[in-house]
């Protein structure tokens, strides 16, 4: 492996520099083998989930490097915290173009620290390599959950209901905005932005609802895209109101609060909520277990046809829908 | 995640039909749940590490699709088999450029198949995106190793002898070959390319050498250039002795057997080859060890220098050397 720019240190001194201080784990031997051990946890198993991001596809390419680094952690965070996991380290594997200077690494691997010391997890190793193209970054992220209790998308049944965390489409809305610059306050624009840069995994919240959420995952391709991946899998289908979707005040701000801001709402990507099902009986309890590690929404209901529905506010499916939403 | 290609099925659809079905392990839940558990296995660590190889630097555009699927897999279980781990499973996280058709998948994915059937591994999940730019493909690999077996760069000592396995300096050439086609006979173009397309993980001569060799490494970037990072990290020298190199008969069809051949050879890449060292009163245990898992060479020895350099015939140091050899 090698890399072509004149302005950065071979991969090795990079690796070493900017690296190396991230590998904290006895088992990451700190970067010095090309491989780590991963122990078993006693009573656990081992998550492992890996995404890769583009630029130009999931970044943009003036995007803040700590920026990208953060957002190329947390979408994997984001998986394993849908799953019910406990973050625990992760494996960085880079192409980078010729023209990142060495301030531009400096940057990403400073976002890389930050997210490290915010989430408790540690880099256990990598690969960096040269590209003509795009820079791109996919990580393998590993995390532990007490053994058969990893949270599925597949045990939905008819009759639960379905919550989603937070507020959906601030992030399509904060990458709308980056685009395309609108008249907007200061204050809604930066709101929608961080939401767009900055997910928030939900990792407390996914650990709540190990046990007691029938199904769930992560909210990355939109709203009903997702909810129709989770009732695929479930063998369900799942009606969800669009009054009921929780929208935040900028969102509202930007977009105004008619079934056109609902409808891009649920269909925007790269909000990184968590969606889940609960069986009635059992919302008490999941209720209890959630307690402050987020705010929830109920916004639907799974049923048993096999298709994903928004409805509007007099319970009429709505047809025209584009984007993520391919489950008409 | 989505692509633009379209050719192709959606990133679902290829999920469901190309990669699915390589998914045998249960905790792969047949890749459905965008992530999958690895259970623990008595008296071993998991080892894991990454690789990613790119279009345009580490395989040629033009190369077979399944080519290319098995040296991206390969390059990780090389990794893995140097560290004396059995091989268990991998994630593959693609991005893939639009241009690529189904027939291309189709390819890229049987190519999959027959090496996981090769190694006795299964696909774990993965992750597909579309990219503007070239083919880029991110492996992660896992293996199990017995606690405390992996076996390191770092412990090579002063007075050990270092072996590698097979011949080096074959992928080299025939990349050579390949980038520039030369009035060769077919069978040494073929063997030549073969190995570069090729390369064969030495999963059991990794295994044999577990607790009897005292470091050891695959050869990627070049013998020198590998045997320098092993001396960085175990804190000696390496002394090789031209002569000793082994050379493939292809080899020496293609470029003679003069010593600007073994220097050609020596700091060539993508041999895949395994590297070690072992003390001298452990050579007999070693030899026993390896039995027929590989040929193996005594190349040289380690020394309280901390140079890395290849000897001439008369034991004289060739200092002017290029390629990935940067340890003069």
């Amino acid at each position: 492996m090698t890399n072509s720019s004149s302005e950065r240190p071979s991969e090795f001194a990079l690796i070493a520099q900017l690296f190396a201080p991230l590998a904290n784990a006895p088992g990451a031997f700190g970067l010095l083998d090309d491989a780590a051990v991963i122990g078993a946890r006693a009573g656990h198993e081992l998550v492992v989930t890996t995404d890769m991001v583009v630029e130009g596809v999931h970044f943009l390419r003036h995007d803040p490097p700590e920026l990208i680094a953060k957002k190329a952690l947390r979408v994997n965070l984001s998986d394993l915290a849908a799953k019910g996991a406990e973050p625990y380290g992760y494996l960085l594997a880079l192409s980078l173009p010729s023209r990142l200077s060495m301030d531009w690494l400096v940057a990403f691997a400073e976002g890389l620290r930050q997210d490290q010391r915010e989430f408790g997890i540690t880099l256990l190793g990598g690969d960096t390599t040269a590209t003509p193209g795009p820079l791109s970054i996919a990580i393998t992220a590993f995390g532990y959950v007490p053994s058969g209790q990893m949270i599925r998308r597949g045990g939905a049944q008819a009759g639960d209901l379905v919550f989603v965390s937070g507020t959906v489409g601030d992030a399509g809305a904060g990458l709308a905005v980056l685009r395309k610059p609108q008249d907007v306050p200061h204050a809604v624009r930066d709101f929608l932005v961080h939401r767009y840069h900055e997910p928030r995994p939900r990792v407390a919240l996914g650990v709540a609802l190990r046990g007691v959420a029938s199904a769930g995952l992560d909210v990355s391709d939109g709203l009903l895209a997702d909810l129709g991946h989770l009732a695929d899998v479930s063998g369900v289908g799942i009606e969800i109101d669009a009054h009921r979707l929780p929208l935040s005040a900028a969102l509202q701000g930007l977009w105004g609060d008619d079934l056109q801001t609902r409808i891009r709402a649920a269909t925007a990507g790269d909000d990184y909520e968590i969606a889940f099902t609960v069986a009635p009986g059992r919302v008490g309890e999941m209720v209890t277990a959630v307690r402050d590690s987020a705010v929830i929404t109920q916004v639907g209901r799974v049923t048993d046809s096999r298709s994903v529905v928004l409805l509007d506010d007099n319970g009429c499916a709505i047809s025209a829908l584009k984007g993520g939403y391919t489950h008409f």
